[in-house]
């Protein structure tokens, strides 16, 4: 359990579905000593955050650089400093990033419950195998902390 | 010493008596700056947990490979936080578990304290040759948590 | 520079088109010091290699699971093993492999090639972001491992 | 893969049935590059060898400590050197000291693949865990062998 | 995210400039929960300290060793407590102190943030490769900090 | 930094002169945000913790194993969480326990101030080459410890 | 002792004097079992390689990115590899990119031996520190390495 | 198993006997696939190692600074490649650097075993607290390293 027996959650993948909000909010009303860390959510800001601070750049692949590197600022941190990873796989995008983030965390030892629809699992299986649980509902993930936090199963 | 002058003491291992219990009270008596952590104890609860939790599963290997992992999430976090890890094994059960958090306290470097009868000694002589103490009875664990947090002997 | 004065390249990623054969007929073509290591690159194979080896599975999770981790004990040596790893994107299939394979290089700390045509730019930049070189072309890389190799410009 | 193309596994656990032989066997048969290592099977050996090489010991608890220390000269330095980490528990004594093998393996992240029969399958769940494939029989862990190595399933 | 919410930010090299000021008066306005810490900045404390505290040295070269070893007494403990790691290189001085910093940071996986002039963009190109943004104000070094640490752009 | 502002110094070594004393006054006095931890310094308790706690030992190397044992329970622990460990050696004893914590500290990169007469420059010349700074008396280490955690030379 | 005998000594720093070669070939003519590693030495290739192999940059700073990170994936692994970091600094040039490589093979734990004139002394006083030895001319690197691989002094 | 089934075995401390030889000789005698590492064992080339090759120093403490240094850039590269480290107390001297190595082997978790006579148990005691095995003569480091290499306790 981490320092000061709250632990932190970092929720990585999809910012287009309220899944961040449901596993927050169940925290919340479970009063689990748990925090939840997660990338800039926010896709435009996202996008444009190397830009935006450090300058235009013309050429698409640099103006992209910029951000990746900005925004792995944050993430290379928050992941390092996380108990869990979750990793959300969505159906929109590509989502390269989230399974990135899924083999930087395995690399580290942390442990990862990836969370996406069944019709994925193809695609996913390598990244399901270093995940210590799938679920297909933020529910699911909700009732794990729950679990691992609390050492119960009844809600 | 762990951050914030409290120590945190991971209880591996037999589940069916209450060897636990015994540190704990006398860790509160003692007023001792520590803190024990342990796997899920309610060992009903730790054999249905990845079934309850992510669905039911008609084939027995993978009902407890859910389980088995949804219980490393909570494990591994503890132990990885401990300062020290307290093994118990009883008379009851294969309690491979136990003999594999020592396995993996050992590789992590983390003082091992093995706690079990005389009569298993031979067949637990791996396991206390990676430990720093081997104690029968749970008031000699509260003893050495006693004397190596206090730095002194006196009750 | 490893051991033996050999140097050791993971090729991480897309099977479907010959880039691996590009870069190890230009390595034996240069007499470059280098051996190439990769996944299982017979699609088939690396889909049926859990139930083919371990038994089969009705539940198609499982059926996945098995192979995904079966390959992870491959890919997980190998990359560990590598001086240096090139993660391939092409156009077909989401590759959340190869962007795991990424992720898990750049926790290791093993300096990472990417290799993806230029519309793939945007959705890679957080990979991008952690690569040391970014390549459209397999001769590209060619170029960087005779570069990085040899230490001379020249052909 | 490791130093020099040739891959290194230890084979842990059950030192009472034929297993280990044919494993070796089969890599030969194979002509695959890979090397077993193992603990002492010599179970007299094994218990004797503390006290054998550095003088009797009347107690019975430091006897087995001396020779538990010896043996973990050995074991430990092989572990740590090893590609793949194989453990057998099979279906007498405690094996502990496999159980004890497979969490060192896991802290250190090699990659691990258990061997027993589905009897002992709840009891070991915990362990399984931590694998990446459970096989039944000593030909299955061939052929993962074999698959990992070779990158094809046909024989 | 580090322990308890707060960012630790170590702010190396130049110590002729106020941009330490600059970040740290934007990081209370903008009530960020981030704290600096930095090498020692008091020019002459910093030659002095090896002989002001152990005595005189009459030869150049170990008055100066006492003095660099002490001060690397503080800045090894601080960058290795430190979430992200900016580098200021100024005008005066060859700050090669700066560049070891940087380097140390680099090896240890810490995100590096370096601040220069373009002029220098040259010299450094192999500092700025290891860094994720090269800003050339405070401000934008404070920019990347609000959008790291809070997730959004907007001041 | 450590988390939280603290810093914290391990003295290790001579437990019969009043060294630590000095440095906890001295650390007290100014104010300075350290704590100091070490070793069990009652010479007694230390050297009979082992059988005291666990049981009578007849014989003379497992009465001292089991003591030497239970230390390093503590030792470990405390150095592997010291920001500085400073090592005292004085006129008595061999004090190889001291020597080996500097080894300890060194392997784990931890800075480290060795403190001793000049006579035993010599004799200390590879445990001196591992030190950040050597000290003849403990107000030096006081004065390395204000200059490390305040940044200034004036008392 | 590195594997198989052979040390490796990565030469790290200016390029523009013949101090590698006088350390080669003093290597060579003592038939030391050692080889010499070193990044680019070619001061053109080195400022080209990134556009040159992937083609142009406009902007002048991501010319230099390009390059630096290029660089990067050959120095990186040979210094991993590199049982002793040799750093010279000359009177040319800033030279960040020396101070910056011995700054990584400190946090590596690496053994360092800085190579300097006396004038440089004060200002690469930080770099000193975390050096096991500084000189003056190769030719005492040469007499550092003979007697660290042979153990002898004599010629 | 170290890289290519040799077994390297360094002898730290004491160097005023012949236990290297015996030990050596042995080894050669066996026929095990293992080789010697050390220390420099001439006393006199140690003591004056870093004044002969980096010139004179009036200072007492600076010459054995520099000699103590130069001699660590051997041993840290041996200790670090050794599969096994066994470290000697004799009689005559203080062996701080002996201690200070077993230190350094015991946090890099290598196996250590001590070599000295019943008379220095006490003050030993730390030190075989970290050790797998405690010899008194040079003959049972012997019988331990043919034991653990070949398996058999058969001479």
């Amino acid at each position: 359990m981490p320092t000061a027996d709250t632990w932190t959650i970092y929720l990585s993948g999809e910012i287009h579905s309220d899944w961040r909000q449901v596993i927050e909010d169940g925290i919340r009303a479970a009063s689990l000593p748990a925090r939840c860390t997660s990338p800039v959510t926010d896709h435009d800001a996202s996008d444009a955050c190397g830009v935006a601070i450090l300058g235009d750049e013309p050429d698409a692949f640099w103006h992209d650089h910029k951000g990746g590197k900005v925004n792995a600022i944050r993430t290379r941190s928050l992941i390092a400093g996380a108990d869990i990873v979750v990793v959300r796989f969505g159906e929109k995008y590509r989502q390269w990033n989230a399974a990135f983030d899924a083999g930087y965390a395995a690399a580290l030892g942390t442990p990862i419950i990836t969370l996406h629809d069944p019709e994925l699992t193809h695609a996913l299986k390598e990244v399901d195998a270093a995940a210590l649980a799938t679920a297909q509902h933020p529910e699911e993930v909700l009732g794990i902390l729950r679990y691992v936090i609390t050492g119960t199963l009844a809600p």
